[in-house]
């Protein structure tokens, strides 16, 4: 079951939702999984990418703990579209180092979904499953375009950004905008990747993982969870280009859907430990949302449980691999 | 009920807990209230300092909303001793702009307090009542200097940091030292002060507060919670010292006392909403202390509810102005 993908360019001229117009932006896409099986678009945070998963290179699969053979999502019952989102750091059209790049919204990245799937000629679509933005774009994607799809799972993401995750993501673009000022962008994102990794997990866990004793180092102390902060801030920065975690990390803030809109069978998935989405706005939006089902799980991992929990998340997943007509309301 | 107040220099070097000395540091302090009352240590956060409160000039004491006269901590009745920390960027000893300064133990303020009581001529105090880094404080205190107080009343500060506190308090020494390495300390203050913000603060009292509609300013979107951070940042960064938030901010994740060797009796007040200090290390140390009674508190103010919840503190606060005789346990 060799994956297909691609570099396409929209024949047209896509017009932004806050403004603006891209020209002919290019979409970066993978699809792979069991030839003719439905499809599920599986879309991840802002840091996911068109591998979802790849059974010959698992590592470099961004969910690769949940798609691929055998797995909750399972490539030998479906096939599974991944994409690089609009402005991020991909195949797909988005800032380079040192330009500007217009602000992004999830309706655009949904937008811009809807037109491959015209490309790719799929009709519809088993699912959309969404986590953190990906989940975001998923209520874009049904509120905009829901023929296109036969349901909807999202997981810790919700109509609109908390104040207070705005508020931690707002500090780290003004971290990121500062280095970027000094020259020195790779380092903000280093310092701006520290903080967001404090948000996608849970004070729980940190508390079981790092121990209080510093080391000493260049001459200061160091504290355990500084020391493993900071270097997935280093290895994020090496990866992942300043202006895309602006423009990325900004259409989080950005977004607002009309729930009361998307008539889509949704099933969210709602993680009591995540910071950043808190329960609080999933039972919201589960109320506001026509057709939506919540299932609340806890972990340990928080608003990165999406990526962590396979096990809890599979049960979840089951329906999505029935033909539709013996398919549950998810 | 003038106020005496002062800077008083050391006679002797103060050996540093974390290795080096101080060679006769200065301590500025103040002395306000009821001529021969009971004394209370009033210790608040880093950014606390010696004028608690000033009847004359409100505004200008740190906790003017608990201490003064009539107040929880009624001036009328008790004389209320405040101090510069050392490392601060006040009167006490601390470093200069683009200085070094050595690393400072919750025992050296304790030890430089008690060398100031020995100064003052008071033997013993009714009580210190410590919020935030001044409860680590007060707990050094009780440990090392226990003949020298009658009781403690430790607010939202437990025997050690918790990691994930660490890890946004790590967070923001980085972008400080960064933007100093940058020759643009202020700026880096203004950033690590709005994600201090965050943690001070409930995320319940962020969606309470802010909305999500972003302002078009300097060509970019501003959200309501980021403009209201970055104001705090910008009034924090032009009144202290950026080298002074780095020792400070790493004294509080150096502190490391022996709860079981605390034999002072000891109020402990916990706040459920406290990100930085959760319940649950509370409840913790209060299971480790000998002689402690627990107080949990709800507040929207999260870890910010000491400065800001007089009325629930003033219950906790009405032992300490009877005569020792009539005092009860705390």
């Amino acid at each position: 079951m060799p994956a297909r993908q691609g570099v396409w360019q929209l024949p047209q001229r896509l017009s932004l939702h806050h403004g603006g117009s891209l020209e002919r932006p290019r979409i970066g896409w993978r699809l792979a999984g069991a030839p003719a099986a439905p499809v599920i678009v599986a879309l991840g945070g802002i840091s996911a990418h068109r591998r979802v998963f790849d059974d010959a290179q698992p590592r470099e699969g961004w969910w690769h703990e949940v798609a691929g053979a055998g797995r909750a999502l399972d490539s030998t019952r479906l096939r599974i579209l991944g994409i690089d989102y609009l402005g991020g750091s991909g195949e797909s059209s988005g800032p380079v180092s040192g330009g500007v790049f217009p602000s992004v919204s999830t309706y655009d990245q949904a937008q811009a979904l809807c037109a491959l799937l015209d490309h790719l000629r799929i009709e519809r679509v088993r699912a959309i499953v969404g986590a953190s933005y990906g989940g975001m774009v998923g209520l874009a994607f049904a509120e905009r375009y829901p023929e296109r799809l036969e349901q909807l799972l999202v997981i810790s993401a919700a109509d609109r950004a908390h104040p207070m995750a705005t508020a931690w993501r707002s500090v780290q673009r003004h971290m990121v905008r500062f280095a970027l000022s000094a020259g020195r962008g790779a380092e903000g994102m280093e310092v701006a990747r520290a903080l967001a990794m404090t948000t996608y997990r849970s004070p729980e866990e940190f508390a079981a993982r790092f121990g209080h004793v510093p080391r000493q180092m260049d001459g200061r102390f160091v504290f355990p969870v500084e020391e493993y902060l900071f270097a997935r801030g280093r290895a994020y920065a090496a990866r992942y280009l300043a202006e895309s975690f602006l423009c990325l990390s900004e259409s989080i803030d950005l977004h607002a859907v009309d729930a009361a809109r998307i008539a889509t069978p949704t099933a969210l998935v709602a993680v009591r430990e995540d910071q950043l989405v808190p329960l609080a706005d999933m039972r919201a939006l589960a109320a506001r949302l026509p057709r939506a089902r919540l299932h609340e799980l806890r972990s340990l991992h928080g608003h990165d449980a999406f990526l962590k929990e396979a096990g809890a998340l599979q049960p979840l997943f089951e329906s999505l691999h029935e033909p539709p007509s013996m398919s549950q309301h998810p």
